[in-house]
């Protein structure tokens, strides 16, 4: 979670959803529909980002990042959210000027452009610069609008 | 949606949810996740189940189905059901007892399992066969118990 106001960004709120491996698909996602329903009601946020799925070879995992994707799109769609996508090459150049860069590159400018971020690992500082980048695209299209 | 007792089955509804595909995907989870609670409250299931899912070559079809499976689970799980899963040929091998089936013999053996029962489609035919699959399951399960 960022403020963008003009070119200004600042740090909100970051963080990770974790749910108990152990239990039921089903349980699973009633946590991660819950936790995330919760954020979203505590910020309020105005807008929101993912990242665009480059579905994987492992078809089985890519079954299952749908599943969890559907109820996060769900959770923002009920929100009033209309959710924008991008591809990781986009979010990295957005944050690093270069679609090809490692996570410790998009974890060191996401903490030189949010200063005083204290990031909840590697997931988090990706979700931060997905917002980051949202902010930009937002900011262009009503520079240009 | 079927009520099972002993060994007598009987048709409660059946139907399919379609969404608008103009829409964009948020919108669509949410219409998707309004009809299946409702259909819960209306019925008020004490099981439900779905088919497993044999992710196919083409991912991004599998990316799709897993979002508006998570939701469906997602609403499963708030109504507080336990979700059985079956392969499609189990299922095929509860109604026609062979699991190599095609859907014409899926569908008449629903109807027969169904008496007077007036099937919305094929979709609806596989549910209804998901459902009288699960019957048997718990039954035997009852059973052996």
């Amino acid at each position: 979670m960022i403020r963008a106001e003009g070119n200004c960004l600042a740090h909100v709120a970051n963080g990770r959803i974790a749910t108990d491996a152990k239990r039921d698909l089903g349980p699973r996602l009633v946590a991660l529909d819950a936790a995330l329903t919760s954020v979203l009601a505590s910020y309020g946020p105005g807008a929101a980002a993912v990242e665009e799925v480059f579905v994987n070879k492992n078809a089985q995992s890519t079954l299952k990042l749908g599943q969890a994707r559907g109820v996060v799109l769900l959770a923002a769609a009920k929100a009033g959210l209309i959710v924008g996508e991008y591809a990781p090459s986009l979010v990295k150049k957005a944050v690093v000027g270069t679609g090809a860069a490692d996570k410790d590159q998009v974890h060191a400018m996401v903490s030189r452009l949010l200063p005083g971020v204290a990031i909840d690992g590697p997931d988090a500082a990706d979700a931060l610069a997905v917002a980051i980048c949202h902010a930009h695209h937002l900011g262009t299209a009503r520079a240009t609008g």
